[in-house]
């Protein structure tokens, strides 16, 4: 059986930090197949790594392990999580809130506190900065293999576990739904909007969908307000306006096709970042 | 025998876009080996991504699967090609002038164009704008581990696949050659050209390699001209000056040692970006 | 038994470089597992190469192949080495100073001039641009495989290699050190220093380690000056303050918990940038 490794890190590409973890992962067994996610995540950004870990593991195989490490509480006491989900596949991650938009997707995860005494990489002992290396990917190669097992892992936790400030959308009256920009998709500029395709649904049920009316709020302050065409994919926009979709992942998209909508508009993301769509 | 599936893209490596593409491909098939060649195509640069994969294309073994997706296009009803390859290989992506540069290289392709009702992934049937998941890799990934026989991937097509706007390099009179500046290479700042070492070498036949006088034009407008030496390899230029060579894919390439040519002179590429060589 | 070969080059990963030499290694053979360390080195930057590549080594299995091009003399008569590790690995480069911070690490190293007219991938001789695909992953993917023998790659070398001028850190007197930035690590803006756990260790031996006087200087101009706290790790530093602490590798860093310590005080690294670490 092969075991495979997926890595998430806000470590970059330009350092050993990454190599450094694979060295590892294979000096544990050499069959494990490791794979990236993105190192790229920007520095201590655990919005956007919950974000596109969230997005990215529904389409890996069972058996597949996730190390993801943004964590700027390296090293101090803040607890390491190892978390297996409804799919059956692991996550090892610190405990600060990546797992947010995780949770949003499976419900009734297996949560354990890893313990460190146990599982720190020997020869780690005097080295505090490197969680990455020296316990999250050593723990990660070691359940892929079969060398530990996930009840071994450490104490079932069954408290609250650390979930970033968030509420997801809602609809407001009977034709509006009020929700977050949670992510600007890069290199494209596309919005992500936390309004499902299910959530979505439920607003035009009685109604032909043609245009939307998009709405976008920086702290109150409005940025955007404009009547947009809803399309299956961004070939079918006429020329280079904007244009609403539901998106790879179900949720509404905002783009320009062939174009940048964020930076057009000049828009970012986050929990002060809200969109109000409705229907005529 | 293991099957490689080797990707280009725009996607970007921030995203979780890649990473969605390589678990579809292993969840396909454990036992496949994914590469990347870059994912760092600037967005929607169809030119830039068939020179790319066109000059990444001769390195690899028999029974490789390139998967190459910069698609504006994308859920519209522009075609989806299988290109098999006068060696064997074959190519997954829209006919959207991706194959530009790699017809350039390779005669007698044998094209199919994609059956997409057959080989979407089962359970994208709700999402429209993401076929490099949901179509490429996919059909990529069962191609390479034999689960999909090249003839089966949809019906033969004997027409004109779409192409870029370019005509190759040619000699102008009997001591000239007019080409293009299809590239600037990046970290670098080099210069590639569409001119053969083989074109050159018409040129040449008849005399000694020194200098060559170097006239680089923008829509008809002069941006550089020199008379520079023709080196066998960088480190042979005295100084920091320009120098010319043939390049690692056996083309003219314009350089300074050590230096960022394309920088320095403020030099892009594409159609309108024509270069002259001539020799006294 | 699975053969590593791992990459570390200044290519950048937009171009078809990476991909070539890739295509190269598995061409040797398909069951060569390639892993990078990076490609993202500042161009023609040996320094820098020299350091990650010293950083990443330690980490990985008996039995790993590395190959370093980062290689501005490409095509001229510089030498190319083959160099067996005290663990027994082994690192394919050219002969430029690429090891300098390498064996700092590792004494002993067996070094052996490769014999390029042996070794050379058929195929390649036209091309004097491009060594660290005709030349270097050829032989390492050989090497890696068993298809050569280390003590075949060419002559035994005795004599000096090229080293870069750089002169380790020191203790001043009783209660200093001096020594140098030797890299600002990315994107976390972290400065790394050559001084080894190991030597501020002698300096401590009798003191308890409280705060620290940092001084930074560029070509003798002070650029930096404070007394700041030596912690265990980032998390422990109130507010966001510098901080001092040992790295993951073993060395002094100096850094802003959740900050960009190069970035606020505009320090780079290098030869001209030194520090001195003292104790009240």
């Amino acid at each position: 059986m092969k075991a495979n490794l997926v890595l998430l890190t806000d470590f970059g590409n330009k350092e050993h930090f990454v190599a450094a973890m694979k060295g590892i992962a294979i000096s544990v067994n050499q069959n494990i197949s490791v794979f990236d996610i993105t190192h790229e995540i920007e520095p201590y950004n655990i919005w956007e790594a919950s974000l596109v870990l969230a997005n990215a593991l529904p389409f890996w195989p069972p058996l597949t392990i996730f190390v993801a490490v943004v964590d700027p509480g390296v090293g101090t006491y803040r607890r390491s999580l190892a978390v297996k989900l409804s799919d059956g596949n692991i996550i090892i991650c610190p405990d600060n809130g990546i797992l947010t938009f995780v949770l949003e997707k499976y419900d009734n995860p297996e949560i354990r506190i890893i313990d460190e005494k146990v599982h720190m990489r020997p020869g780690a002992e005097d080295y505090y900065t490197f969680h990455g290396r020296d316990l999250y990917v050593y723990i990660g190669a070691r359940i892929a293999t079969g060398m530990v097992q996930f009840n071994e892992t450490g104490s079932l936790h069954t408290a609250d576990i650390t979930l970033l400030d968030y509420n997801r959308a809602t609809i407001a009256d009977s034709n509006k739904i009020e929700g977050t920009i949670v992510k600007v998709e890069q290199p494209f500029g596309n919005l992500v909007t936390d309004i499902t395709a299910g959530l979505f649904g439920k607003l035009t049920e009685q109604k032909e969908i043609g245009d939307l009316n998009v709405r976008i709020k920086h702290d109150n302050h409005l940025v955007y307000n404009d009547k947009i065409p809803f399309v299956k994919s961004f070939g079918y926009a006429a020329g280079s306006g904007a244009l609403a979709y539901i998106d790879s992942s179900g949720m509404i998209g905002i783009a320009i096709n062939s174009g940048n909508f964020a930076k057009e508009y000049n828009i970012l993301c986050g929990n002060t970042w809200k969109i109000t769509i409705s229907i005529d």
